[in-house]
């Protein structure tokens, strides 16, 4: 039995046969590195795991795989975090599932830390993305990695928000970390090689499948202390993942909304299951037990900056309305409401609608 | 020991004097009707109950009191159903604190029937409002009678909505029923007075006092099987009503909202200690255990009458739209919307708002 210290790219060879987690336990404890299972013989494996378990391990690997995944490590920046490895994430190890070994980009000291997955729609409303970036970015700044899965939508949301807080984010996606999918965040998924982390229990060359996702998913719960859902749909894989967190034994959160948005009818399941409803991030960390930093969880919301910006608030309410009704409402000529409107638009207090409108955007 | 029967008036009489359950309780075990206890001696009195309570009984009621209670008998609509009447609502014989006499004007048999309370914010937003009466409408359609508390605002739309469905409704008022209180709902309080029923625990000629609504609250509760709160404030006299609903042992639901909405945060703050968090009318009937009736709880959603109107409805999706912006986005002339606009704002399927505004409105 070997023992000397095995390369990544034995760990990834053996992950790439893709065994039941028992029967590689079974295998690492009988032979003691991958290098030993690999060139274990028929016989010995047979001994150790049932013979069709046996008969993969024998087989050699799709030498295309082998290849992409040795080319992908030539790249200083990438790494193979394996189970002999500290920094795996621990979070991951009591699961029964936990990958063999996962491909990553980025700062591995994020793996071992307090983390928080949000998670929700790909087709989020656009007050829904902002309560996911404020989520994140308060969440961030108390102290939490936020984990989510690189989608649009809410996930892409809370990774923005995460690298706008304090802390940072990890990105677990269901495809080789050479496939970042989809294409529309992949200048999101440079940002995050840099400053958090990207994670694929997935090979090189991995391309989308359906079936990866949930894997993916279980994952991102995994990671976490507990998950919160921001926007799903009732037939939504994020739904899936707040199930895996119950499984998990993690802490389950979604915010609600209004009883006639189907982007929220998910959330509302969740919370009749026993999800805890949350409206701040102030509601998470007093479940997970964490004090708000310094003066309370950081509001950075911004605020009007000039006396008329304060009256076009003031005058917007709740209403979707047009320059003509501002200049009414507020009796300031309209240049100087189309100033203080695009002041108010770039500091992100409203939002254009279609029709030439303006409707206020709330943040936490 | 006197047997015989006693009148209203006696009743009332020994309603005014505002003693306490347990000593109305002894009373009235010892001498058998309120004549009996009212021509009882101090001495008598006071071998039943403290001496205190004793001079409360053997003082003469406040005139003025009672000859406003003699006039409003008179009327032959009125009533005092107290604890001999068999009409006296059931359901609040068990709290502890049934009031001893209820003055009532409407239809009695309502008093035993299965209800459900629904309350919530005086200052509701339109929205808010129509999920009222829309939740009041398909409960009554199902069989229950829908009590509240006659307060503008989700209790107006919610007694709207009963009165609209197939059942009824009871408002539970907090002042004298010679004073209906807003004056904003008389017209309402008179359909309901015909259609349904009005209690108040309260003689003729109190006006409202702040110290007699959470009173009021309480028989709200005490008469249902459970009670929905649609749109309500951290700070709300819907939040009494759903705390002792609790303590009653019924059931409490909540619709949820926008966490920005700060209506809907008391509903939040209910769906978290415990209340359940209902969408729609079906999801209440469930948990009371009462099936739907034929057909599933009626939808009676208007639906759009014209091509155009359906057009225009998809066109406004969940925007604010001018009629501008509605010409460009269907291609039909503005003649055509506009009278495609005045035919869905009558069937109640969109509102004007501020603006020259539209904005689609949801009916469960």
């Amino acid at each position: 039995m070997s023992v000397a210290a095995s390369t990544p790219e034995a760990w990834a060879t053996l992950s790439l046969k893709a065994l039941p987690h028992d029967a590689l336990v079974a295998l690492l404890r009988a032979f003691g590195t991958p290098d030993a299972v690999l060139s274990a013989t028929r016989a010995e494996l047979g001994a150790v795991v049932p013979d069709a378990i046996a008969a993969r391990v024998a087989e050699p690997v799709d030498e295309t795989s082998l290849a992409l995944t040795r080319t992908w490590l030539a790249d200083p920046a990438h790494e193979i975090i394996a189970w002999d490895n500290t920094d795996y994430p621990r979070a991951l190890l009591d699961l029964g599932y936990a990958p063999l070994a996962l491909f990553f980009v980025g700062r591995r000291e994020l793996l071992n830390r307090p983390a928080l997955a949000i998670v929700g729609s790909r087709n989020a409303t656009a007050q829904g993305a902002l309560d996911a970036q404020a989520f994140a970015k308060a969440l961030s700044d108390a102290g939490l990695t936020i984990v989510s899965g690189l989608a649009v939508g809410i996930d892409a949301a809370a990774h923005e928000g995460a690298l706008e807080g304090l802390g940072s984010t990890l990105a677990v996606v269901g495809t080789g970390l050479d496939r970042v999918y989809p294409a529309r965040n992949r200048e999101l998924a440079h940002r995050i090689a840099a400053h958090g982390g990207l994670i694929s229990e997935f090979p090189p060359g991995t391309p989308p499948k359906a079936m990866n996702f949930p894997r993916r998913n279980r994952l991102i719960s995994g990671l976490a202390r507990g998950v919160l859902v921001v926007e799903a749909a009732l037939l939504s894989g994020s739904l899936v993942t707040a199930r895996h967190a119950g499984e998990q034994g993690r802490e389950v959160f979604a915010s609600p909304g209004s009883i006639h948005s189907p982007l929220s009818k998910g959330c509302h399941k969740l919370i009749r299951e026993g999800a805890k409803l949350v409206e701040t991030a102030q509601d998470i960390l007093g479940e997970l037990g964490m004090a708000a930093p310094e003066g309370g969880v950081a509001k950075h919301a911004a605020s009007p900056a000039t006396d008329a910006e304060a009256a076009l608030l003031d005058a917007l309410g709740g209403d979707c309305v047009g320059v003509d009704t501002l200049v009414t409402r507020t009796g300031m000529t309209s240049a100087i409401v189309m100033a203080a409107l695009t002041g108010l638009e770039l500091s992100g207090q409203l939002a254009a609608i279609p029709g030439g409108l303006w409707q206020r955007l709330h943040r936490t």
